[in-house]
């Protein structure tokens, strides 16, 4: 069953308060891991296997950053872990749209 | 200058582990607010022209679900409060899209 | 009914991974506040009588970090409204620990 | 080097809006796996010796509601991970005090 996560990095210490580069290579990292991602304004939605995945994937990007040259890096992680139904990012948002409409008309 | 708000809800003590319902009237009240929101599997995001405007939004929220009858919400909230250049949710996403092709090429 | 508040500033920008001069400013305006608040070591928990109290003082927090020369804020928030009954910092720390007990007994 | 996580769980779907029970599970889980922990009005906070130490205590945490019989779970994390220098909960706590302590003086 799919496990939804969403989590952004916040790099400390980097002089310039534009991070886009460290944003990137974030990015680079869950795209070489083959989850399913989404780039949104504020971080990156993917969908996982299992918790280790997506864990596992957390743990690459921080190894990225600190190659990088970062020396700190506070990540917020959200996870979503459900077991009663199959569902994924896209069955997820549907939901939500459904109920939406429902609740227009 | 826009402030950029992501948040999410959930409602505590709701019987089924289905919460779609209070996540559609979550989203009617930010419609209703006049800010430009993203959906995401994971919450929403919003920009706001202010912290205030921001906060307020989410305040309507909430009061719009404890109208429905739920009695507990913990709610996350993420902001990216920038003063030094103007930006969106839309220029902030070309940056890091622009960042990730650069890192490709 | 006190509404609880966690939150965390990560200043953007700030050249130095040690940025504590920076949690203090944003400790002195909590105190100020006057609202009744715990340090973590992740951050800074509160209660406030209101939504509208909380977010204000948060906002006096960006405002002190803005002021102290930061161009950039990621601010975390979480917050537990719940209506159904009274309780405040004390008394929800109190019966997490009186549910581990039981749990041991 | 120690990371530092503060983390927290909300089971959906659980009838009534006190949850005390399943906090008490979580923060049993976290006592069997031998780590430094803090518990707060809002959550836990931990420190592990790598950030894989840090993700199994969460996901034995999932396990453990799920096998309480909860259906789904959102859950938050924070993660502080520094690599230019040792530092622990406690260090981090007293050099947040002390950064207080001369703002005032």
């Amino acid at each position: 069953m799919a496990v939804l996560f969403e989590f952004s990095v916040v790099p400390v210490g980097t002089e310039s308060p534009s991070v886009s580069r460290y944003v990137a290579l974030a990015v680079k990292e869950i795209e070489k891991s083959g989850v399913k991602y989404q780039l949104t304004p504020m971080g990156t939605v993917f969908e996982a296997k299992s918790l280790a995945e997506g864990f596992n994937v957390i743990a690459k990007v921080h190894e990225a950053l600190f190659s990088a040259g970062i020396k700190r890096i506070v990540t917020s992680i959200k996870i979503d872990d459900r077991r009663d139904m199959e569902r994924n990012m896209e069955t997820k948002m549907e939901s939500a749209k459904r109920a939406l409409e429902s609740l227009k008309s």
